[in-house]
């Protein structure tokens, strides 16, 4: 198992990803090859630094860097060198197994669906976002912004390939799907939503649990929360502004405290063909750590095999 | 001024829009006339229990009443001496100014949209939800879900709507309009939001700021925060379950007290001839005064020949 991590995504670039590393390796006893894709020089530095052991790590240097406010085609078109396109390209050609980066989320996108592909049968790969519930668990929310205007089978394969996760990676046997909505009864809500629904009833692959709504979304109703990705951005950075002004209000509280969505690490890019995981601009070693759990629990549970197999049924 | 009040809507009528109005006299010193609709003999009993005096108030008989799930326009024909048939009967012939109500949502927008009509020109009447803001102030999300589908003139209109009320109402100079969006720049979004986006920049009768995010709903970014109904109900009522969880996890905090929306009444429906407010169905007594409240400001102000003017200049 090889996993690749951009060295020069996010806003601590590169130091939160080296001590990301250095966690990793604190709290499990590993064989995992890195490939640290970034700035050689400073990265070997900062490893030394954090006591990182360098066995099993291999340094590729990036000559160039995408910012995080750059147009995604043209930077990965203009910047062959910069580590997300060179993180891709290692991907494509199998000499990694996983990416990761904290970089461009555009940029991320882009290259997962261009250099990867998507898994056959997928006709819009989705990036899941995690939601905390009051009993402690996680749930999915899904699409999280990746595709804003969506089709009704999109929204029935998104709560396939958000299933498999949430089974797979986050533990939960047979998840609950739940259509987010504006009325419980089937009928109800826009075109999409009414068009959605049957497909979604009808989806062997889902534990369909009806429709949801937003007052459904931070409790435990459903597991996997399927929506569009303008929906479901909208709602996304509402809850995570609520942990700004719990934060801003002084108020401290241990679930509240788990909408600090930094902690989760990134979001899986679901449907393409190989682990990408895309993590917050503002990720800090816990984010990088559990970043790497992810990547790593999604090649151990061979995953993408299990999506593309759901897939291959349905073609 | 004669404001008609549905006496039997909500899940504490009528005692509680009886104390409500209580409430509303102990508060102000007013020579409103109040036309109470609902079950006689009860409301008289309560009205005397209450020391509402019964100066300028008139009694109107409800022999039916439409429960909170009936189907909206069924129950409004097959219950023609309902409360709510009756309150847009005396409505729309005249009799009274303004109607309020706590009872069945659906069937209270469809007797606004069929009984009262739109103002000429508006082509989909919406309905407009306050949201609380760290500084104390209120904003409108508009639409929170009349309209599950929108073109992007309905956004538009949308805009023109609640900046007339949020002007008026709220007493918001000038206030900022945003498009709730999935990304700050013009272009950004689904395909409706970048269609509105020209539309809500050409409108000469809003001061529109662009597109706001999800994080910037709970903020004081925008005053006026405009989305399809689909989105906005989603928004709002994941913003209601935020009350509920602090509740449940015992946290006391001035602002999140202001996330109890049922302290606010009810909301406005926006873009019909007349004023028609729509409380929550767990109103109490607090809600029902402040929907008088709002019924007296609509009424004072002469908010709907200011949308009739602003309507009629676009023709």
């Amino acid at each position: 198992m090889n996993i690749g991590l951009d060295m020069m995504g996010g806003d601590f670039a590169p130091l939160e990803a080296v001590k990301g590393l250095a966690l990793f390796f604190a709290k499990t006893n590993t064989d995992i090859h890195f490939t640290l894709i970034g700035e050689e020089i400073a990265i070997k530095d900062l490893l030394h630094q954090h006591q990182v052991p360098l066995t099993n790590i291999e340094l590729v240097h990036a000559g160039q860097a995408i910012g995080m406010h750059e147009h995604p085609t043209r930077a990965l078109k203009e910047k062959p060198t910069s580590s997300i396109a060179l993180g891709f390209k290692l991907l494509a050609t199998g000499k990694i197994d996983a990416f990761i980066s904290a970089g461009n989320t555009g940029a991320m996108l882009v290259g997962a669906l261009f250099s990867i592909k998507a898994i056959e049968g997928v006709t819009r790969p989705t990036i899941g976002a995690y939601i905390p519930r009051e009993d402690g668990s996680l749930g999915l929310l899904v699409d999280a912004g990746a595709n804003a205007d969506c089709k009704p089978e999109n929204l029935s394969q998104f709560a396939t390939l958000g299933s498999l996760f949430v089974e797979h990676i986050l533990g939960i046997n047979n998840p609950k799907v739940g259509l987010i909505n504006i009325g419980e009864e089937e009928g109800k809500g826009n075109l999409l939503a009414q068009a959605a629904y049957p497909l979604l009833k009808e989806n062997e692959h889902i534990n369909f649990i009806g429709n949801i709504e937003g007052r459904d979304i931070l409790l435990s109703k459903a597991d996997v929360m399927v929506c569009e990705g303008f929906t479901g951005n909208v709602v996304l950075k509402l809850a995570e502004s609520v942990y700004d002004i719990i934060q801003r209000r002084g108020i401290e509280d241990e679930h509240f405290d788990r909408f600090n969505f930094e902690m989760y690490g990134g979001v899986p890019v679901l449907g393409v063909a190989k682990p990408v995981i895309i993590g917050h601009g503002i990720s800090k070693d816990l984010a990088f750590k559990n970043m790497i759990s992810i990547a790593q629990r999604m090649l151990e549970t061979d995953l993408m095999q299990k999506m593309k197999e759901v897939f291959v049924q349905k073609l």
